[in-house]
């Protein structure tokens, strides 16, 4: 009895101060949070003091380089910016106006010369922080602007106030092509969610946003050459050509390169809602609104399609600067290839033995085209064949099997397969997830053939609302591997920082944080929401494909349902995950007295979210979370009980208690629990011998 | 002690289950919560069941306009996403893609002819809800608009799921002109904040979006004529000719005009960085950081600068497609015209005797350039005169006084004195503000001049992270003062029906809820903020202009401190004082121990605010804040306890309670509590007679 008063003494006590979990403030303490882990870090003795008198200017011995059209200059602003934000100091610099003498300027920063936005640029920078002089510099200015963010990380608060530790920093990123691609095909994100996500990809020195701009369900982008293609392809929903020169210019600002993808010869119905003579089948076609693989392919046989691509490549060649087009090639399901005689005449004349090799055909031409234009191609897993030239780039969505054949062949590879992050994994499987494992059979000269990764942000179940959700935090964990030594992979020190880098990230306009308990005011109908906060942190989304197989979702339903407040992965579940392994290697009554708290939390919280089921009918689909939820809990309360005071339990109550754990486990409203497992954890140990 | 008890028991049990006052979930009742309340509701008998077969489409008897170029069909498609998000439902209508029949269609609406986007266009329409259809009719397709607001807003919810209830609503608007000003001059608001509060105007019925585009701070709009303007005068921060048409197209759908302003001859500082020889003074000029009122002032006298409007008038009136065009003409400080010789000389030979005639001859000379381009004259009170054409429009930011004295003249109005939301005042004393009060001088045919009124949100303290709070929802009861009939005056029943248009106002994006705490978690460098919400409850901003007062504030200074995270107007200090009231008009126990929780809560948060403020310097200010709220509830709670006893106490007793409490009312951090004045009753009556 004892015990069980401590418990709830506990309860009390730390419901009130703050949720449980969510409780310890992270402080500003730079040194130790930097995320991705720059290459050397040197820690130093002093600090460099930040108050309103902070100044920054390019270092005068570096040759003038544009003054405000640099884009450093403006890099320095917006640090400028974000630091009086977080700091609060109404710092004097009008440094959107004017640069700062730099013999003043406690910030001084220097660059060889403007980066340009290819692979393989320098992005390297070298950062020092004495007491009085904090020195940047980098081969490039891109390399500033990586130096910038980890100096902004590097903020740390002590009784006098905000200041920089001194410390000697040399870094520079492992792979060259560290990329999100955003899907805005199936599920449009407009402007504003692009520019966002902009931001936080530089946050985390990302350098490469991939814009998947058609697919099945939309046409993205504005062509002036063929308008019919938005006009009816896309609901009224694309981005115009306006819009994409300034998205290309705000990421070129950051330093990130913007490359666009055109999914042909599949995926591509919504072009032939304008165009069906394209296709290989008769039409009409409407917009798809469903998600999968579907038949509509480009006609390969039909000699038209060559200068329609030809005048539209050109066309997005001019509107895109990078070097890369993706063509993306994936997926081509084949059966209008298969049931149209044309092609299987054209097939036969042209010696193609199959669909691959038909498909092998049209991407050589396509080649040709991007190449007259200037443009390398990239492809998805799909379009590598040996004929190809070798300044192409493989996506690996497959496996790390194919990116080693294509290096093996001397192909360039970006790895993708294992970087899904709309799967809603933990993000320490794609942590651990390497383009170049430590096991890799590749010989130097081709592990230099992998550029990097792309973390891949398929849209099928995701909206401008929740988006941000699915891409952050986890995402930095991805951006971590791709810059940092392949020797930092500690799992639970990612983890530690993962926590004040994802508040960094939300003074970027993200609304990975925010927006949950929008969309759960929405549900019920009012701001009385803390029940459903407390169920949400013990809840995840179905993973894998298990959602979308849930329900026939289209690209019109609402994403507005618990599950889509729900984090990919909960950080209150992991911890509670984390407290119950530790608790069981040691029984340390201090960590057991912390869980009986959350699962006293979680089972009180039960009746509270009664009321919320009963006046808003969207929310009824949860009760069987909530009511397992408490269920779970009482049977881990009862284990912990038990594993407290040492007794063991026989068998038969070990059997009992997991069946209702495995019930408890079953899904709902596209959601499980994800703190049964670990329940189940306590469970077995009660059937081990007494303690 | 039997009293202390009770009060400790019930703040555990309070705060366990939700925090106070925020407790209670504002259910789905959609008749007892339209805001702006329609001019007339008949409730019937019955409901009309939401579920996934709800299907929208134009009545069959209304002759066809254009399908999905009509603005209904997108308004209509909205109205079902917006649905679907409330409800979870899957609605099975494509509505983005074809209309259904309407034979088949839950919901039919009609109406006679396209609306102009004018003053006194007919914006009524009719809502009949049956149980097993809902009919929609009104004179122009800008009814439908607003009924499908009307009708969202009567989403109702039972133990069967959602509903609309059975009614018959007959609405029109009172005043014609309900606009909202946005100042983007001060902190330019990009394009997705101008959008999303389109959505939320549109959401309350408000037709108006006041643009005010040019400021000493900055000009916002893209001069192809004269590109230096933006070039040189906007940091960057500028709207494209692009965005303003796609504002004005967006803001068309929701059937709201977009009015330009570009304030001259004053506030203009931005024009002369680009154009110093158009000032009264000589140059250079450079963008003005800081805020009030400044010396640059076009120069009259110089023939230079009506070419240079004449294009440029031009130029925007062929950008913005609204009849009216506003020219500002506010506050115009004179010293440059004073000092300037040729400008004396000027007024001599033109017989100008003082400013205002020269600012008379000026705005004439304006008149003409913009009646060439079709456009009609709105001003701020001092361009008004009465040499002036009777179609132009006097906006009065001074008082009443001049709008009666202009309408009284034959001249049409609007009022805006009253309705600056930046000021931070409570949503009651701009609800009670009304363009045509009952004891209104004006006759019957001059009050029909008065065509309504704008909420001006000015920029000063406002950035795209903070200026949704600053608008809404208190904005929301001015649109209400501005459709609904004068007799709709019920203070409680305003904020009452405030709550729930707030929540639903996030649907579209709004940040005015989500921001506060990602203000403050920015601050506390973590999610641990429980404690600085608790006090944000209980602190206001101050009020009217004594921030503004407070600092040398720039356009550049951060915004982004605790002050920031408070709303203007705290809904949990408001309910405090009405329970404090309560209790002294009838000393209700129950209410009692509400107050007690309440002050417990707020009297116990200071210790957990303390780790808070030692690791985040930035917070230090809101020390005072936080210690007065806990002192001034320790003095409530005894208060509350002598009056639950019935204990009267001695005229020093109240003194000596008093004083503490003005001490406590004293701003800090730029804020102030809100809920000592209340406290304060609470002391005063314990110094009346015992009972």
């Amino acid at each position: 009895m004892k015990f069980h008063l401590a418990l709830t003494a506990l309860v009390l006590a730390v419901v009130v101060a703050a949720p449980p979990l969510a409780a310890a403030p992270q402080r500003f303490e730079g040194l130790t949070s930097l995320m991705p882990a720059p290459a050397s870090v040197t820690a130093g003795d002093g600090r460099f003091r930040v108050d309103e008198n902070l100044a920054i200017a390019r270092a005068l011995e570096a040759e003038p380089k544009g003054g405000p059209k640099d884009r450093t200059f403006r890099a320095a602003a917006r640090f400028m910016s974000r630091l009086a934000g977080r700091t609060g100091l109404f710092l004097k610099q009008d440094y959107l106006a004017s640069q700062a003498p730099s013999d003043e300027a406690g910030i001084r920063y220097g660059f060889g010369r403007p980066g340009r936005l290819v692979p393989n640029e320098d992005e390297s920078y070298s950062l020092k922080i004495e007491p009085g002089l904090i020195s940047l510099d980098a081969k490039t200015d891109i390399g500033v602007l990586r130096g910038f963010e980890t100096l902004l990380q590097l903020l740390s608060a002590d009784e006098k106030g905000y200041y920089f530790p001194c410390a000697a920093i040399s870094d520079a990123p492992r792979f060259t092509w560290r990329g999100l691609l955003i899907d805005v095909g199936r599920h449009f994100q407009p402007v504003d969610v692009i520019k966002r996500n902009l931001d936080a990809m530089a946050a985390v020195k990302m350098n490469v946003l991939h814009l998947h701009l058609t697919e099945d369900q939309g046409f993205r982008v504005e062509s002036k050459v063929f308008p019919k293609l938005q006009e009816l392809g896309s609901d009224g929903m694309f981005f115009t050509q306006a819009q994409i020169r300034d998205l290309v210019e705000y990421a070129s600002d950051r330093g990130i390169r913007v490359m666009p993808e055109f999914d042909v010869p599949g995926h591509s119905t919504s072009w032939f809602v304008a165009y069906p003579e394209f296709a290989s089948a008769p039409g009409p076609y409407a917009i798809e609104r469903k998600f999968g693989i579907f038949g509509p392919a480009f006609n390969p046989a039909d000699e038209r399609i060559y200068p329609f691509f030809d005048a539209f490549f050109k066309e997005m060649a001019g509107l895109f600067p990078d070097p890369y087009l993706h063509i993306g090639g994936d997926e081509v399901e084949g059966h209008q290839w298969d049931a149209n005689p044309a092609i299987q005449a054209f097939k036969k004349t042209h010696g193609l033995p199959d669909n691959n090799a038909l498909q092998a055909y049209f991407n050589g031409r396509l080649l040709k085209i991007l190449t007259k234009q200037g443009k390398k191609m990239v492809g998805w897993d799909e379009i590598f064949q040996p004929s190809l030239p070798k300044d192409i780039v493989i996506q690996s969505w497959r496996g790390q099997k194919s990116l080693v054949e294509a290096a093996q062949k001397g192909y360039q590879g970006i790895l993708s397969n294992g970087y899904y992050i709309d799967l809603c994994q933990p993000a320490e499987t794609h942590y651990l997830n390497d383009p170049v494992p430590a096991d890799s059979p590749l010989d130097d000269s081709q592990k230099r053939l992998v550029l990097g990764g792309e973390a891949t942000m398929w849209s099928e179940l995701a909206t401008p609302e929740t988006i941000d959700s699915r891409i952050w935090p986890r995402t930095a964990a991805i951006a971590e591997r791709l810059w940092s030594p392949a020797s930092v992979r500690n799992v639970d020190d990612m983890y530690r920082r993962l926590g004040p880098t994802s508040v960094a990230l939300e003074e970027l306009g993200l609304l990975h944080i925010k927006n949950v308990d929008m969309l759960l005011r929405r549900l019920a109908g009012g701001l009385g929401i803390k029940p459903l906060k407390v169920l949400a942190e013990a809840v995840e989304p179905l993973k894998g494909y298990e959602r979308h197989d849930q329900t026939a979702y289209t690209s019109l339903s609402p994403f507005t349902r618990f599950v889509d407040a729900c984090a990919p992965e909960s950080m209150p579940a992991r911890a509670f995950t984390t407290r119950v392994d530790r608790f069981l290697a040691g029984r340390d009554p201090v960590i057991a007295e912390e869980l009986g708290t959350i699962m006293s939390g979680w089972r009180d919280n039960h009746p509270l979210v009664l009321p919320l089921l009963a006046s808003s009918p969207a929310l009824r689909e949860i009760e069987p979370l909530s009511l397992n939820l408490a269920r779970s809990c009482k049977i881990g309360l009862e284990a912990l009980g038990h594993l407290v005071k040492g007794e063991s339990q026989p068998a038969s109550w070990v059997q009992e208690k997991n069946a209702v754990l495995a019930e408890a486990s079953k899904p709902a409203a596209h959601a499980a629990l994800a703190v049964v497992t670990a329940i189940g954890r306590l469970v077995e140990a009660c059937g081990g011998p007494a303690k």
